[in-house]
């Protein structure tokens, strides 16, 4: 038997996986990541092989972990876990360095950063993982707390991008019976739903109707404002 | 410039991951774990070539990851994080049960258990990946919260086994300047270190020397007694 809510048990933090150059970079929104030795430190990133990303690290040779902070900003969570690198340029009014190996390191809304020279490309079917060894890493703000898989999920009710490897299609989990009294409602951009049964808490109570949301109201996910939500059947 | 307090904001659950059948079974406390691809779902475990279990994953060729519960008693830390297969049979006087592949799945303290087929092993220096096929997979306790790394290490004060891919030389981190009219104590089972300076919140008030700990206090990590403690020079 296979209960895919078990999964959801496994806990990860949540991070931006960077590479490329100063002409070139991109990078996106990755909770598969662990360190997998200690001597040396080298750690794993799991990467999809059709995000943008890929192909950058397998020319490049390396890549960076920035540690996401807990009120990572509905911007960077967009950007980078729903928007492709070949349309946009994700770092744009986004503060960054470079890395001793060249490597562009997200910085906004950080909280360390982990840069490392790939050693090993391991194929694991849709994706690869890229084993890398560290090279240098650095706390960027030590007051704040890392933004969890869990957190992002169960508190800012975040949703997994399709080329995650924690994506599991919402009709294999237990569904939560709402009133039926309520709607759901859907952004375009993001997947997020507002569910008027349970609001946006703390500021929006369960129960407020979508027609109700102050006209200020945007996703609390990407930032997109109530026009781009459509009504659910 | 590496700053190993960096490596300390990467996020992770703790888990028993074991191996082995009714003969012969072992399990070991790991923190590297992670889903590495969602179709089909695949999940990694890392696993120190000298750990016991090691060679157990590698001859049968499968193994199960059991989630820890944010409540886990020290006996379950100290014997599958510090103690070796090799000289106890560490699921003696435990809840566990026998999966599909006939590999042993704890289920004391567990939130959520996975089982899996080995479909890869990889050799990442010190440590084997083994990367696994989900098998079968089942809530044990969906109303326990998990047990992070982070709240192990910071607020169990938990120790790292040396065997862990997690695993830091203390010099190496930011030393915290407590003051020197405190003694500390260290567990000589398990390794943890009572700082009368910080005592043993909440219980036990920062403050409380040794010797004024109640005799029935043991060890927050291992369960073992003050007897057990030798005082650091």
């Amino acid at each position: 038997m296979i209960d895919f809510n078990a999964l959801l048990k496994i806990s990860y933090g949540m991070y931006v996986v960077s590479s490329g150059n100063k002409d070139k970079k991109n990078g996106f929104i990755c909770n598969s990541v662990m360190q997998v030795t200690a001597e040396p430190a080298q750690f794993a990133v799991c990467c999809n092989k059709n995000n943008f990303t890929a192909g950058i690290i397998e020319k490049t040779g390396s890549f960076s972990i920035s540690a996401l902070q807990k009120d990572t900003s509905p911007e960077i969570l967009s950007k980078f876990g729903f928007k492709s690198g070949r349309d946009i340029d994700k770092f744009k009014g986004l503060d960054l360095k470079y890395g001793d190996t060249g490597v562009p390191i997200l910085l906004s809304d950080t909280v360390a950063v982990i840069e490392c020279k790939l050693k090993q490309t391991i194929d694991a079917g849709t994706h690869f993982i890229f084993i890398g060894e560290l090279i240098s890493s650095e706390i960027i703000n030590d007051s704040a707390e890392m933004l969890t898989y869990d957190y992002y999920r169960n508190f800012k009710k975040g949703f997994t991008p399709k080329n995650a490897t924690t994506f599991v299609d919402k009709s294999k989990l237990t569904q939560v019976i709402a009133s039926e009294v309520f709607q759901k409602y859907k952004c375009t951009v993001c997947g997020y739903i507002y569910d008027e049964a349970k609001g946006d808490e703390p500021e929006i109570k369960a129960g407020t109707t979508f027609k109700d949301l102050p006209d200020d109201w945007v996703c609390p996910v990407c930032g997109a404002p109530k026009s781009d939500f459509i009504k659910l059947q």
